[in-house]
């Protein structure tokens, strides 16, 4: 009986973790051979590649092999929504030990698949290789379905600038697994998003469709992604604090990270100005953020948060209540 | 000055690594959006993504960053063309300590530049990461030009088996490291090609064009990775080892070998055969390998060593000579 994903080895692997992966319409040739044919019915295929490493995009004691499976899809199927596409397959590369348990490989696996679920899209190829560091590396491949790319570079003055999905969450939630504090009632919410974000990945289309004309989605603080897309752009953008509003669950996670004495808390200040700071600089949560015109009003779960102006003198920025942001992004080499 | 990758930071790091990246016809949004958007004209994008682990796909003290560059393309580019199709752009993941020097990156991102040039295509996109082990995934697209595909699963029995571009040199540039004669003069061919592998891109989509109807590249070795054809094809594979042709430079690294004692060096059998024996089991060469039909002649390039037949009462495979092939290949987790 197998047990560690190096008695199985590498070919038995890839069979066993493929085998769960449905067809779907875009895919014209799936695992199993030297590369994969997805469709790209309007001669374009959208494109982006992340790396996911154990001990600081995810730890096994804070999140299952699921959650890392869901999370792994979830960050990557963000970005092609970010351009206003559909994610229609991944390509998975899997670096691990090869004492690594098989079923955790498995759930991994399980984790994906229902992500992908979620996304509608499927697994076409992949590579497991043996590695002292557990990493997980994703591209995902993406459809604009015949409509316009929404790139970062064109905002303009004028546009407002609003947001999809939560802000804040997964942020509060890694401060609740620091305090200790991850396995309590009220935390859950901020838990989960921590463990398993849900982009709104239907509202990138759906925001192209409504012609917003910059887009991203926010991995690193809002005030920082934002920042790509007023140097893209070449404008200035200010957000309002007070048009922040918090998700169900970020009040509460921040109420107890108060109590706690987690800086994430506030330090004495009110939780929903802490709550604040943290929806402006937390990251992970893969919200989208857009530009929409005048006359382009953002769908149903947008939420208008700033505007559009023109770059100060000093040049391209972001503003918080016209002022500078408070709190960092995350730089991945942890500066 | 910035003399490591954690003093430049992630977002400098991907300006100044991609930077150097020529935007191709392929391109249509290259790097620095969420996302990279690539020309798929006959409405089909070929995908295959590969992770290479320091220590088990390369070490630093026998490869410099530009070979690993360069070897990280070519074996991606070679899963590409192992379809029929050419290579069109990557997507890179670079997972590293934050002491690794900067200058390693560039001279990595130098060696990825090269090779991209002679494959004819570029970076569109990326990722760079934190990790204690240096790893590079690649993700490589690429495009049929409205050609067939060519899969593992078409080989029928009469078709003759081809292969293009060298056999067994890479293992015995990695037998000449473990001897500690990477240095001599002779052992320079074997030493290249282990360090910086060469694969016969263009004879791909040349094969597809001259009707062959199943290919691989070999990178796990020649009689393993037919294996796979004659799998997915329900035939048996049959080939001569007379019919083998050495790569320049390839006996006079065996004899080198012998002389050390070897394993790779043949015990005491003749050059000819020891080099027979690491063609037959040797990968990561990426030499294509393919099936063709009676009436298609293998291009230019192509050399036959086989034949495909009826599979055997006891199921498909790959003979030598009409016996068991000698000599294992190379499983990712190290078995």
């Amino acid at each position: 009986m197998s047990s560690t994903i190096g008695d199985l080895g590498e070919f038995g692997l890839i069979a066993r973790v493929t085998a769960r992966f449905p067809e779907t319409d875009d895919v014209i040739l799936g695992p199993g051979d030297d590369a994969a044919i997805v469709s790209a019915a309007d001669q374009r295929v959208v494109a982006s590649t992340d790396v996911l490493v154990e001990g600081r995009h995810f730890r096994l004691d804070w999140s299952s092999a699921r959650d890392i499976g869901h999370k792994a899809v979830a960050q990557n199927a963000a970005d092609i929504a970010a351009m206003g596409a559909r994610t229609t397959a991944l390509l998975i590369g899997l670096a691990a030990p090869k004492d690594l348990p098989l079923a955790w490989a498995e759930e991994f696996a399980e984790g994906v698949r229902e992500e992908c679920a979620t996304v509608g899209c499927t697994v076409v190829g992949g590579d497991t290789v043996g590695s002292p560091t557990l990493t997980v590396s994703v591209t995902a491949l993406g459809s604009l379905d015949g409509a316009c790319s929404v790139r970062r570079s064109g905002a303009r003055p004028g546009d407002r600038i609003a947001v999809a999905g939560p802000l804040g969450l997964s942020a509060a939630g890694l401060a609740l697994f620091q305090a200790g504090l991850a396995g309590e009632d009220a935390a859950r919410a901020a838990v989960t998003e921590h463990r398993r974000p849900a982009p709104p990945y239907a509202q990138g289309p759906r925001a192209a469709l409504a012609g917003a004309r910059a887009m991203l989605d926010v991995s690193d603080g809002l005030a920082q992604d934002l920042g790509h897309i007023a140097a893209a752009s070449g404008v200035g953008i200010d957000i309002r604090r007070d048009a922040l509003d918090p998700a169900p669950g970020l009040l509460s996670a921040v109420e107890m990270l108060a109590a706690s004495g987690h800086p994430a808390g506030g330090a004495g200040r009110p939780p929903r100005e802490a709550a604040a700071d943290l929806m402006v600089s937390g990251g992970e949560d893969h919200a989208l953020a857009a530009a929409f015109p005048p006359g382009a009003a953002p769908p149903d779960g947008w939420s208008v948060i700033g505007a559009v102006r023109e770059a100060a003198p000093e040049g391209p920025g972001v503003t918080v209540d016209g002022g500078p942001p408070t709190g960092g992004g995350w730089d991945h080499f942890g500066r």
